[in-house]
């Protein structure tokens, strides 16, 4: 059934002119690839991602296309597994190989937010109960000041209807989702996980790893008492100073992460 | 005292002609075994199994036998360990190896479930508190969807009696287990432990893994407040995706798991 | 002041004949030691025990004389570093190292309890907050059913006032531990660890490891609401089941420990 | 704009004599620094500082200087990262290197308290939820008795207002915490993370360690119900026993932490 959705859907974007079989950009820039095999690494090493979830960079070439790898488990991307793809999430050339049925989450907040340079899917393991729940995540360190005071969550039963299997498996799903996000820095997803997105690679793998740890500690802190959490004021500052220091635990991560067998 | 219940069993089973020595359905293919090997340490990999527990598969070339370790950690299963069983429960020729006291919970699985062709049981620790309780266990997210809105728990207590040592230690036990089981893909044992089934090995290990996350993602939600399962139609729905996937993390947890020490 | 201390203890037990410097049993069994050693090892390895605890064992020449490091980290042992104390918990002869503080739980154990073998102390994570409040450590599955129904907190204030350090710091201490701990397998002591007590060096593992496990499992389920226990009979049953069962995990725990590094 | 606040800063501390350019008070034992670089290290092995967190310790030949690594992930420390610093936070010669923005935390304890000779700045997970809740950080067990029965709390927006960046990221506010801090062994920072002081490398890194542990713990035996904490007379007793026994971990912890890779 999978296929035959695909085959419609691929079928539907040829009848359509601009969807045609995209032309590439060009290579990327070498470190654009490194970053994303290593930020592919780093997620796993920090358990964001397990087998699934996927993070992907704007192309730094063509705003219009962008990168991420094939369908696999993100502990063994390599450089070959990236795949170039437009603002369609239409593959340039995967070379026959399987792409991420949830590639459009990518290119439609590409395409509705021109600021986001990267993006990471993940299943996350503290943040998926407040993606079911009716508690709102909110910063309680600043660490995790990028979430802001106003996290959203979508609902795909909005949209989808009551039976859905909760994917993001086409581009209107796609572009619900990035409205939902708006201009915030994460959305939760409910019932499946959430996607984070940033303006470059270190900073994105950040606020993926620091979301999950406030959703940890958030936990925590509520099953105490009554919690102070940062001011919209506070994480703002401490979000812009952060934003200084995001290559220092990104050196570290991509270390370990790229170290040989 | 075991030893004079092995004894006394194993003298029942031969005052009965079916039960008498089964004879091999023959060598099984090499990727069966390999995979195998593999589920059993994978298993141990991702601390769904410890010392104890144990996966089977349906032999490739008759219904009516299994594959199993002999009695052993998971974690050190080597191709050499695996025994061939009737669907009794009686092995092939263990070659005087100890086998595993709870092996019917395998050959009675497969005698009730012809869908089945591979079986998880484990003390996972996550699931233990739901077996406890009267909390049922239920899908918070999609990789759990496979648990469908029903899952079953076996209270050993209502046929073996207030004194028994929680072991399905005999065919009739196993009998009761996989009727409770039912059509299901898992079932709870009260203070002991679960069961996963499945139609590949993949897939168990896969189900055997998310049944252990969606406990504990349950337990996180349900502190939080009011949860928001999969429903039915969804859990549907994403389990028919899932199986598509299954390969995913496989490949990585394999990899991972068969690296040489 | 703990060198001013420990001098007072040795001159007041030099003042007691029974109490001179005790002769050795004789060598032990290699394979005591070995098992020993392993043993520090395998609870660092399990988290049992960390930078702090200590597992001792019953000579196997003379059951008035125990085996038990000299005082350091329980994951860098050898057997070297194992000396000989009569049940008086004086040392044979440590050559001039270091003995733990607290050796007077071990030789007031094996006194009191002549069906002791093996003893282990440790501060595992999860069983303090059970020594510091109301609720009673049981067991929730079968892999812990050696703990009963009636698990003993020692309330050391009860016997050394409110302002002790909490340290079973000589035999009058270690006395009224043992008394507390009466003819159970585990006693917590409020703020501060517990003790687990076997027949053997892998049982008396197996019952560390799974005290911890239990008290892990116990809280989560009981977070659930309310729980069912293992009866008391059920508890026995399985006990005597498990105990035919630990050298399963005591290989697999073993392996690992001793892997050179 | 944080270059330009550096900038300014520099620019007011060049503007007072005292301020200039400190002079160095020469080379620090080669112990001093081998055990600053292993703390930096272990600190990560044990969780205590991930990408984040800084280790201090006064110099050895100079009680107004103290020695820090420049601006780094702790795990990668060396002893060539190794910056000196007078009290005022203002390195000696940092060969152009970043330094931590929060060092005035470190300088201006070594201030105000004299009988400090270490400082550990960390966001250790679990001690969070105790800096933003009503909930006062207590011992339940006699490794965490260092933290007596008073453990303050350093809300940031009494002093520096309700829009910081939550950073300690000057001297008077160096100085405000270390008011909050008073005579205690640890202070908790609101929405950030705590301090913890020592008089030795090795003992704060202990400190630093069972205070985190101790959150972890309380927050689990508060579930449970009533607690029993340790009285202040306990956790003084127990607190001098311990300072006898701090290089029992240190040894394992500096082993295990300087491996080669």
């Amino acid at each position: 059934m999978r296929a035959l959705t695909l085959l419609a859907m691929g079928a539907c974007l040829i009848g359509l002119p601009a969807a045609a079989q995209p032309t590439s950009a060009g290579a990327p820039d070498a470190q654009v690839v490194e970053d994303l095999v290593a930020a592919s690494r780093v997620l796993a090493d920090l358990g964001v991602v397990d087998g699934f979830g996927h993070v992907s960079v704007r192309h730094d070439k063509d705003p219009n296309r962008y990168l991420m790898s094939r369908s696999m488990a993100p502990a063994l991307v390599k450089a070959e597994d990236i795949v170039e793809f437009d603002l369609d999430s239409v593959a340039v050339d995967a070379k026959g190989r399987a792409v991420f049925l949830e590639r459009f989450i990518h290119g439609e907040i590409y395409k509705a937010r021109p600021d986001v340079k990267a993006v990471v899917h993940s299943h996350s393991p503290s943040v998926i109960p407040f993606g079911v729940s009716k508690v709102r995540l909110q910063p309680v360190y600043h660490m995790s000041s990028f979430l802001g005071v106003d996290v959203p969550v979508f609902e795909i039963r909005d949209v989808a209807g009551p039976a859905s299997d909760l994917l993001v498996r086409n581009a209107g799903l796609g572009a619900d989702l990035a409205k939902v996000l708006s201009d915030k820095t994460v959305v939760l997803m409910r019932g499946h996980g959430s996607v984070t997105v940033g303006t470059s690679i270190p900073q994105v793998v950040f606020r993926a790893y620091y979301a999950e740890m406030n959703a940890r500690l958030q936990s925590e802190a509520m099953r105490l008492g009554e919690v102070t959490y940062l001011t919209a004021e506070e994480a703002a500052a401490a979000a812009k100073t952060n934003d200084g220091q995001v290559m220092r635990p990104w050196e570290l991560w991509k270390r370990k992460a790229m170290k040989p067998e």
